[in-house]
C-alpha cells in the first residue's frame, strides 16, 4: 500500500486566500469585435475621437431658417420666406440660406450653411399655389439645432477602464464609431482531470469496474465561466504518471492557472507533489476548512497551479471561496451582486470540531416571504447535495451550535440562485414527477413518506407526500390524493409464474425490497401481515421467508431495474413502472399518495401551484398505468 | 414633402402589452453540447436513466470486510483477517470476500463480493511480516459503503422543466452522464437598421453628408441577448423601398421577432406600414407613454413585428419595458432579480403632461449608502443620456410632479447596474480622466464648472470640479488641486504669427471660444477685462473685437479640434492639447482646477479613492504639458 499523504499542519485560510492572491492570473488585454463586447470588462480609458453629431444636426422636421428672419412672427402674423430647397438626412446640403429664404429639412439632416436655426413643421404652412413657407412663431438662434459635438465631443472621456460592458456602453461605443474594444482578457484555466476511475459524460460507463462518470471538471469549468475565465477541459490523463505530468504540464503551458480536483487515488496525488515539487513551488497544502482540507496551491512552469477536494460540492465550495474571487480579480469582473443572501435557521445545528466549517445550506421561505436556511448535508460526496444546496454558510471554528431562529449569511452558488418557490420531500412517483413539472421552480427530494413528513415536522419543507398507510402524526393539511397501484415487478412473462405475495413467501425467489423510509415498503409489510393473519401464523415468519425482505433500495424504480438487469427475481414496484420498462406486473394492492402541506405555508405560491396542479392532474393520471383519482379527492 | 403619418389614438400601455404577448416568439426546443449548456433554461424534465453510483462504492480508503468478522474488535482485543487481495477505484474487483478475510480497497472502489462493510484504514494495522491485518474496530453492515443508486436511483426526477442550468445543475447533469442537453430555444430577433444617415460602427463617416453611426441597432442587439434571445443584425437598408422590403422580409423568414428602430425619415415608416398591411397585420400604432408614442406592433408573414422609437434611450427604455419581457418569456428565462431598486428623488421633478412616462434616471449613493434618484434628460436623443441613466421611473399620467425626497422605482437598464461609486460633474480635463482611471466605477458629466457647483448645490452630485475663477458659493471641501497653462490652440507653425490676446484683439483671426459653462472661457474673460485695463478701453469693445468670441464649443478639445480642421485660425484650449494634436501654442496664462466634495459625502469610498489619487498624481501632471501640482496642493 501506497504511504498516503496526510495533511497534518493545516494552514488558516486567511494565508490560502494570500497563497492564491500571490498567484499572477491575470492575462493580458484583448480586442473583441463591438458584437461580442457584451460583458466584457473595459481594458483602458475610452476617449472619444470623433464629435457627436459630427454636424450641426436638425433635431426636428421642419424648415432651416435665419432666425432674425422670424422675429415677432406668430399665428396671427407669419413670416413669410422663400423655400429654396430641401435637406434630408444622410445628405449633402445642396442649398446655402439666405436672408428671408428657408429649406425643408427633416430630423437628423445637416443644418445647411445661413441658416442658424430650425423651425418645426407643426408652426409652418405652406403659402399656397408658391414657393412661400409661412412662419406662425419666432425662434432663436440655436433652436431646434443640435451642435455638432454636444452629445459627446471629441477628446472627451467616454468609458473608463474596468467598466463593464452593457447595453448602454454599447450604445456609447457605437456612437463614437467604435467597432473594436479593447476588453480584460479572460484568465485561461486548465481542468486536469485525475482517476482512472472517471469517464467523460456521453462515453460509456462500466459500472462493474467502478467507473463513475466526471462531474467536477464540467462544474468547476461552469464555476470558472461564471467567474468570468475560460475553462479549457484536458483530455483525461488516468492515473499514469507520465501521461498526468504531460498533461499537468501542457496545461500549465496553454493557461493561466491549472486546477485540478482532487483524484481519489493516492499516485495521483503523489503525481501532482512531484511535479509541482519539480517544476514549480508548492505554496500552501492543506487548509484548515472543512471541506476542503487537501487543498494545494502552487505553481507549475510559468503558471499557477490549485488542487481542489474530490466531492463535487466540496470542490464547488472551494473554488468559489478560493478561486473564483481571484479569476474574477484577474477578469476585472466585479464581485457579483446579491451573492449573498440572510436567512434564519430553520432548525439548530450543532457542531463538534474546532475548523471553519463552510456548511452547504438549503434555502426557502416561509409564508410571509422570509428565507429560511438549513444545512444540507448527505455526506459521503453525493452529487445530488449539489442541487439540494443554494449555497454555503461559513461557521466559525469557535461556534459550537448554530440555533433555530439565528439569523446567518448563505454565500450562494451562483448570483442567479433564488429559494424554490416550493420545498417538497416524500415519496418518489412517477404522478407527482410529472405535476411538479407544471410548478415553477419547485424543489423535491424522493427522500420516501417519513423522512417527508420530518421535514414537515421541523419546518424545514413546505409539503410532504407520502404513500400506503400514514403513521406518523404530524399537522399537515391535504392538498390532493391519487391512488397506484402496486404490487411485484418480474421479468416480462413472468417465467417463475410468480402468483402474488404466496409466491414470494413460498417460492424461492430474489427478491428486492424498497428502504424502509418508503411507504410503498409499510404497503407490503401490511399486506405480509394480512396474509399471516389469514395463515395464521406470526407475520415475522412470513418475513423471513421472503429472500430479499431487507434487500432494499431507494427510488421507486430501483427493483424493478434490479430485476430488468438479471439480479432479482420480483422487485416491489408499481404497474406504471412494469409498463414503462417492459417488464411483467402481479398485482397486489393500491395504496393512496397524498400531498400534504404545512398548514401555514399553503398560501405560498408554489404550495398553491402544486394544490391546482393535483386537481387538475387528470391527464398525467390516465396516462400512467394503474393509476387513478383519489376515492377521497 | 410626403405626408406624415400621425399617432393621433394612442393606445393604452396595457393594450401594448396585451398586444406583444398576443404574439408567438417561442422558437422550438434544441439540443446543446454540457460545456455549453450553462445560462440554458432545461426544456424538459429529466428523469435520472442509471443509478449513481452505479455500483456499491467504498466511501474511505481501507478494508473491504465482512463485519460479522469485526464483532466485538477494539484497539485492545482487533480481529485479524487475512488479507486476499487489493481493489482499486476503476478496477473490477478480483477477489471475493469470504469470512475471516479482508481486501484492501481504495475510496471509490467497487466492493468486491462477499464484502458487506468497509473499515477505515486508520482504524487497522498491518500485522508485521505477514498477510494479516489487524482491524481495531467493530464495523456494521453497510458501514462505509454508498450503495448504488444511494445519490441519484435510475428512474427518479432529476431536474424539471424550465431549471436555469448553473455550474451545480451541470453537476448533476455530469453525474448523469448527460452530454446533450435538450433547452430551450432562444428565440431569433432580426434587427433592421433603416435610415440612409446611419453608417455601421468601423465604417468611415461622412459628417458633411449628415451621417451618423448607427447606435439603437447594436444597443438593441446587446439588450436582446441579456433578455436571452438571438440577436441577429440584418444588413443596412438605407431608404430605398424595394431593399427595405426585402431585408424586412427576409428577417421575417428567418427570425421569431423582427425589430426596427425607428428611421427619421417619413419614406421608411411608410414603407413598414405598407409591406405589414400588404403580408402581416398591424395590431396597434402609437402608445399613450413618453418616450415611445410611435411604437408598432404587428406581425410580418409568420414573424413578430415590433417598431421602436429612434433615440437610444427611447429605443432601449421602450425594449426594456415591452419587448424584453417577451423576449424572456419565449426564452424560458426568469425576470431578472434585483433588476429593480427603489430610491429617494434626490430633487424635484415637475411634469406637465397626462401620459405615462418613463423618467430616465441617474442613481447616486448619499454619505449612508442610501440611493438617491435624479432624473436624466438632455433630450434631444443624446446617446450620452444611455450611460448616464441607470434606468428609468415610470410616472403615472396623473403625477404632476415628484417631490425631492419621495420613493421612486427605478427600473434599471440591466440587473448589473449598480449606483456610481462617485457622481461628478464638472470641467473637462485631460489630467482629471487619467485620475478618474484610478477610481473604480466612476460616474463624470463634464458638463463644465457652473453645472458641476450647481449639481453639488442640488445634492446631485458628490464632486464638482471647476476651473479658472470661482464664482458661485457653494458649500464644499477641496480634495485636491493643480494648475494647467491655457492659451491658444493655433496651427503648426503658427503660420499667422498669434501672439496672444493682442493679436486675437487686433488681427483678422477666426478665434473658437468654449461654452459659458466652462470656466476656461471666464479665465479668457477676466484676461480680456485685464488687456482692457492695460489699453484704457472697455471691456466689451475688446470682445466685440474677436472674431468667434461667442463662436463657443462644448470640450476642452473641441476649439483646437475646430483648428486641426482648418476651420478656424485659433482656438481657446490647454497647451496639454496643442501638443497632443500636433498643433502651435500661445501660452495666455495658467488656471487652477480644483476637485471640491460635497462635505457629507467625503467619506464615500469612491470620493476618497478620488483624494487619493489627486493626491498621487504626480506622474500623470508630470505627463502632461503644461500641468503641475497647485501651490495650495
Amino acid at each position: 500500500m501506497p504511504e498516503r499523504k496526510e495533511f497534518r499542519d493545516l494552514a488558516p485560510p486567511e494565508e490560502a486566500h494570500d497563497a492564491i492572491a500571490s498567484l499572477d492570473l491575470t492575462p493580458g488585454a484583448e480586442m473583441v469585435p463591438l458584437a461580442e463586447a457584451r460583458g466584457r470588462v473595459l481594458a483602458d480609458r475610452l476617449d472619444a475621437d470623433l464629435d457627436v453629431p459630427g454636424f450641426d444636426r436638425a433635431s426636428v422636421d421642419g424648415y432651416a431658417v435665419q432666425a432674425a428672419d422670424t422675429f415677432g412672427a406668430d399665428e396671427a402674423d407669419p413670416a413669410r420666406l422663400e423655400l429654396i430647397g430641401e435637406v434630408h438626412a444622410g445628405e449633402v446640403p445642396e442649398v446655402t440660406v439666405g436672408p428671408g429664404e428657408c429649406a425643408e429639412i427633416s430630423t437628423g439632416a445637416v443644418v445647411p450653411d445661413g441658416a442658424d436655426a430650425v423651425v418645426m413643421v407643426e408652426r409652418t404652412d405652406r403659402a399656397s399655389g408658391s414657393d412661400g413657407v409661412l412662419v406662425r412663431t419666432s425662434v432663436a438662434p440655436s433652436d431646434r439645432i443640435m451642435f455638432a459635438g454636444a452629445d459627446v465631443a471629441a477628446g472627451e472621456r467616454a468609458l473608463g477602464p474596468g467598466t463593464r460592458i452593457t447595453a448602454r456602453e454599447i450604445g456609447l461605443l457605437s456612437a463614437l464609431g467604435v467597432d473594436e474594444v479593447p476588453v480584460r482578457g479572460r484568465p485561461t484555466v486548465g481542468i486536469v482531470s485525475t482517476g482512472d476511475e472517471l469517464v467523460r459524460p456521453g462515453d460509456s460507463l462500466e459500472s462493474e469496474a467502478g467507473q463513475i462518470y466526471d462531474v467536477n471538471s464540467y462544474t468547476v469549468a461552469a464555476g470558472v465561466a461564471e467567474a468570468g475565465g475560460d475553462p479549457e477541459l484536458y483530455p483525461h490523463a488516468g492515473d499514469d504518471r507520465e501521461e498526468m505530468e504531460r498533461v499537468l504540464r501542457e496545461a500549465a503551458d496553454e493557461c493561466d492557472l491549472v486546477l485540478s480536483s482532487g483524484s481519489t487515488s493516492a499516485s495521483a496525488v503523489d503525481v501532482i507533489y512531484r511535479v509541482i515539487e519539480e517544476r514549480g513551488e508548492l505554496l500552501l497544502h492543506g487548509v484548515a476548512v472543512k471541506p476542503g482540507k487537501p487543498m494545494l496551491i502552487g505553481t507549475l512552469d510559468d503558471s499557477a497551479y490549485i488542487g481542489l477536494p474530490g466531492y463535487p460540492v466540496s470542490a464547488l465550495t472551494i473554488f468559489r471561496t478560493f478561486v473564483a474571487p481571484a479569476i474574477r480579480r484577474a477578469a476585472g469582473e466585479p464581485e457579483p451582486a446579491g451573492a449573498t443572501v440572510a436567512g434564519e435557521m430553520a432548525v439548530e445545528e450543532r457542531y463538534a470540531e474546532g475548523r471553519l466549517r463552510y456548511m452547504p445550506a438549503g434555502l426557502v421561505t416561509d409564508r410571509d416571504g422570509d428565507t429560511l436556511v438549513y444545512p444540507v448535508d448527505k455526506g459521503s460526496g453525493a452529487t445530488t447535495s449539489l442541487v439540494e444546496a443554494d449555497g454555503v454558510v461559513a461557521v466559525d471554528p469557535d461556534t459550537e451550535y448554530l440555533s433555530e431562529g439565528e439569523t446567518v449569511d448563505v454565500r450562494l452558488f451562483s448570483p442567479e440562485v433564488r429559494p424554490p418557490s416550493l420545498f417538497g420531500v416524500g415519496e418518489d412517483d412517477p404522478a407527482l414527477a410529472r405535476l411538479l413539472d407544471r410548478v415553477d421552480r419547485p424543489r423535491y427530494l424522493g427522500q420516501g413518506s417519513r423522512p417527508g413528513l420530518r421535514r414537515v415536522r421541523d419546518g424545514v419543507a413546505d409539503v410532504a407526500v407520502t404513500s400506503g398507510p400514514q403513521t406518523d402524526r404530524v399537522d399537515t393539511e391535504e392538498l390532493g390524493a391519487w391512488r397506484r397501484e402496486w404490487g411485484l415487478v418480474v421479468p416480462e412473462g413472468n417465467p417463475s409464474d410468480v402468483a402474488g405475495l404466496d409466491s414470494l413467501v413460498d417460492d424461492d425467489l430474489a427478491f428486492v425490497n424498497r428502504t424502509t423510509d418508503s411507504g410503498l415498503r409499510t404497503s407490503l409489510s401490511n399486506a405480509l401481515a394480512a396474509l399471516a393473519d389469514e395463515r395464521g401464523v406470526d407475520r415475522h415468519d412470513l418475513v423471513d421467508a421472503v429472500d430479499g425482505f431487507d434487500r432494499a433500495v431507494r427510488a421507486h424504480e430501483s427493483p424493478a431495474r434490479r430485476v430488468l438487469a438479471g439480479k432479482a427475481d420480483a422487485g416491489l414496484g408499481l404497474r406504471a413502472t412494469a409498463e414503462k420498462l417492459g417488464l411483467g406486473f402481479v398485482p397486489v394492492g393500491t395504496e393512496t399518495v397524498r400531498v400534504l402541506a404545512v398548514p401555514e405555508r399553503v398560501d405560498k405560491p408554489g404550495v398553491q401551484r402544486l394544490r391546482e396542479a393535483v386537481a387538475e392532474s387528470g391527464d398525467i393520471l390516465d396516462a400512467l398505468p394503474g393509476y387513478a383519482r383519489s376515492d377521497k379527492g
